[in-house]
């Protein structure tokens, strides 16, 4: 039997805890071993809980106890989540984690310390939620090198667009029901901005590429300008809208968060609601995509569990991650290059004509929508677009990933 | 540095050793040591070829160098592979194949063999060709409780019916433009006839179960019955006729092999073409799906090689696979349970109808299409629906996923 502690009994964290209990008997058996929850840590109260015996705000009494071999950290946040890891490593405990925001600013440094200790840190619910997806870069598609990773990461966005999409309805309208249904916050800002797709592209490239992603150097836009008129004209493109966390290798790594237009032949334009799912390009493998819930209770905490039954089965055993805090260095985000879907006024036409006549170049045109001229420019850098875009008053632009 | 042998120098065997080759260093950094092709064996001749000189016709050259560690098995079929196999983990070699028979009829035994001598038997390759399916069932999902698993598993029939829905036409015209391009055999049996799936579905719900599932014992429908009405009358249900290889667990696991209704907005839907795509259903997790190319010579030899690195890595450690060689006794076919889509002769509509008249009963029409009557049954077992269906001339029944 192997004893192990949980920080943070909050959505996740009562998650690990029923998800240990619902399979108790299937998990010893992939473990190797029954695993028990013996304390979890958090500052509120939860009477009647059935875990509430379980409860200490002391989290030195899971630190310091020698039977606890594993920590369970679902607080959120870098602090103190952060501190305590660190410190549940230093008293030679693996940690799991789905904290995304502290796996993208200190995983390396905290993979070093388990393997120096031979333990293991690990964070499979820290991207795309349930879905298996750190575990297979780092373990399954290790024969290729990887070419480009693009993903669906954040599904309050995902679930916002696709409403959108299906009932031609403006951004403000469905976020408001989102909120109310309980699948946005009420303060949406990390995700409608796109600041969570960010650290969960940072963490997926970090591990694609063995080195030190920093979020902040990531290129990030969120949803809050899109709006039904261009949801209409992704339609008559055959296309949908997609808040895309997406690093490429052409040269250097390109690594950049926004809205994307997405054709309907594209695997990741079926992936809708609060669905994420994440397509990987190998140079070997060619084209592979995991999909599933990217959120929720139960499906993150399949996740997190799944890493503690790995922790038992690596006992004394670090678990090979390559991530170095050597840091990578990205491409500038002017240099990245793509086709942009681009609105002007009417009055604009032939001066948007003019500017961005080449190959590629095509009118779009949607049903009912009048006053405006729409088109897709050829392949252009950020840096292009932005000159000749200068010199018109854009409605709005939105990169095609095709 | 580490050295291995291939047994089997066809598509795959050499896509092995272009891989190797190719990601030479990525490989490296990835096993935490070179990986070097030493020898492969094949009865035939490859003048000219850049591995010429590691040739033999001769397995035992591989089996009894002791710098060979890990053998690459990609010989296809179960005799003489089975041999060569068991001889290899016989001299302490791990063995790494993409042979889906060999590990369908012999995969529990080869386990044990390997892990009683600490060594491994890895497969990856064996389903899904480079999709990562059996590390994530084996490793990822170990948290829940598989309910279900439902896959486009063969590459050929989805190429045929993808065409066939695209195109309006018929199964043979497709199948035979499929053989001229090599999606498909000239002797096509193994693949129309749903035999590879079948190996496929039995892989993936023993590594499930964890006991030994014979494909005998599946129930197994190929696509040749498939007509171009057929799938006229799916698109006038929004629907896509996949061949799926599935188990379910409802009490007792349940297995079949069949063509299968698939609506638009479930994730297998939008499958096509050559790509392959395994739907797994956890209790705690909920739905997950790895997509990816179901074969072709880099994407199978990639997952080769991930294996090859994993044994590198777990170099005298067996890597824990649950798969006993206790048969896992599957549900009667004759009790599992679907909606059914059926075709008769307009002359029995009011027969149809007073025979399946029940909760669910729906009638279908698709444009242009005469003198039958169609419709959609409620949910019966095979049992209920072959004794109804005794009573009607049926042009055709397919099962419905919804």
């Amino acid at each position: 039997m192997i004893a192990i502690g949980i920080i943070g009994y909050g959505t996740v964290g009562s998650g690990v805890y029923e998800v240990i209990q619902t399979n108790r008997e299937s998990i010893a058996k992939r473990a190797g071993e029954e695993i028990t929850v013996k304390r979890i840590c958090d500052l509120r109260d939860f009477p009647g809980d059935p875990a509430e015996a379980l409860l200490t705000k002391d989290f030195k009494e899971l630190a310091e106890d020698p039977e606890i071999r594993i920590i369970v950290e679902t607080m959120g946040g870098v602090q103190p989540a952060y501190d305590y890891v660190k410190m549940a490593l230093e008293h030679g405990k693996s940690v799991c984690t789905s904290n995304k925001e502290l796996v993208a600013r200190h995983g390396s440094e905290l993979l070093a310390i388990a393997k120096e200790r031979s333990l293991n840190f690990l964070f499979e619910a820290s991207v795309g939620g349930g879905i298996p997806i750190i575990r297979p870069l780092n373990q399954a598609l290790t024969a290729d090198e990887i070419v480009e990773i693009k993903g669906i990461l954040n599904g309050t966005t995902n679930y916002i667009l696709t409403k959108m999409t299906r009932e031609g309805a403006e951004y403000e309208e469905v976020l408001r029901e989102a909120q109310e249904k309980g699948y946005a916050e009420r303060n949406p800002e990390a995700d409608v901005e796109g600041h969570d797709a960010c650290r969960k592209i940072a963490i997926l490239t970090s591990l694609a590429y063995g080195s030190q992603v920093d979020y902040e150097d990531i290129h990030t836009e969120g949803i809050t300008q899109i709006t039904k008129t261009d949801i209409a004209y992704a339609k008559a493109m055959d296309a949908a809208i997609k808040l895309l966390g997406s690093s490429k290798r052409q040269g250097k790594i390109y690594a950049q968060v926004a809205p994307v237009l997405v054709r309907s032949d594209h695997p990741l334009y079926g992936v809708n609601d609060v669905f994420n799912a994440i397509f990987v390009k190998g140079n070997v493998l060619g084209e592979v995509m995991f999909y599933g819930r990217g959120a929720g209770k139960l499906p993150t905490a399949s996740a997190v569990v799944s890493d503690v039954i790995d922790a038992v089965k690596h006992k004394n055993t670090n678990i090979m991650t390559l991530w170095s805090s050597k840091k990578l260095e990205l491409g500038c985000f002017e240099d990245s290059a793509s086709r942009f879907f681009v609105r002007v006024p009417e009055s604009e036409r032939k001066q948007a004509q003019k500017l961005f006549q080449a190959d590629g170049f095509q009118e779009i045109k949607a049903e009912g929508i009048t006053g405006e001229y729409a088109f897709l420019t050829g392949v252009l850098t950020e840096r292009e677009y932005a000159k000749k875009a200068e010199e018109l008053s854009v409605l709005n632009r939105i990169r095609a990933a095709f």
